[in-house]
């Protein structure tokens, strides 16, 4: 039995609260409705053995791609609530599970990823995940104040 | 018998003669070696009463995916050849063929398109794609000049 690390609380993550809210926000059954917001967020932590245990044959798994288009969906939104810019995810996987991600603004790129492995997507923890999107966050943010004619075109 | 338009020659425009180019680059078998241009470019003219026949419903042709992204690659290589910048393509298509084109270089994002019934992807006559081409073409060089900076980040 591997215990993941689910020690940060959604409550004290600024992008772990907003991942939540995606979800909530896409679901019109109403399946997650009872779901502890700790349950919501399990599936984005990923160990190294887990991963290796995922092949990257073939087409990237929908639910997989959901969750993807979920973590940049929740740091276009930040981005949103920071800048008042309006932020839109554009997610380009080929069959093999590479690709890319880009969130923009007018004309201006928020963000630029590449994805590789895009099966194996998750991250070591919860911190981990609310360090990287931080980061990526804060990035969106600076470019957005540095170019704001350009992010407004 | 509906005759295609085709009077447009690949060698007075630009834009066909990079789609051609872009196809024999991507031949790994010389399949299209003995084809003349004329012939590679003609799936690029789907006439109206041709459209209405191609149904809209489930993801879309990998060969119609393909012949969309020749056709965005050409014009990142013209507004390429023209600014020096490297200019991406990432298209982002769900299964109903609504969704996204993009072309940047660097944060800049020279190209915004939105697809829908990409199926149906394709244009009147080789002189109203080499029209459309032609203003985006246009278009990208402006942005890339008037944002040199973004474009090379």
């Amino acid at each position: 039995m591997t215990a993941t690390p689910l020690s940060l609380s959604p409550s004290t993550s600024p992008i772990l609260q907003e991942i939540v809210r995606q979800i909530r926000a896409a679901d019109p059954y109403g399946t997650y409705r009872t779901w502890a917001d700790e349950l919501l967020l399990k599936p984005f932590v990923v160990s190294k053995a887990q991963k290796r245990q995922i092949a990257v044959e073939g087409e990237v798994d929908p639910i997989v791609r959901g969750r993807i288009l979920t973590y940049y969906r929740a740091i276009a939104a930040l981005i949103e609530k920071e800048t008042g810019l309006l932020a839109q995810v554009v997610l380009d996987l080929n069959g093999e599970g590479f690709g890319w991600v880009l969130i923009f603004s007018g004309r201006l790129l928020l963000l630029v990823n590449t994805l590789r492995d895009a099966h194996r997507f998750g991250f070591d923890s919860l911190e981990t995940l609310t360090e990287k999107a931080t980061a990526l966050i804060e990035k969106g943010i600076q470019l957005a104040q540095t170019y704001p004619e350009v992010g407004r075109l």
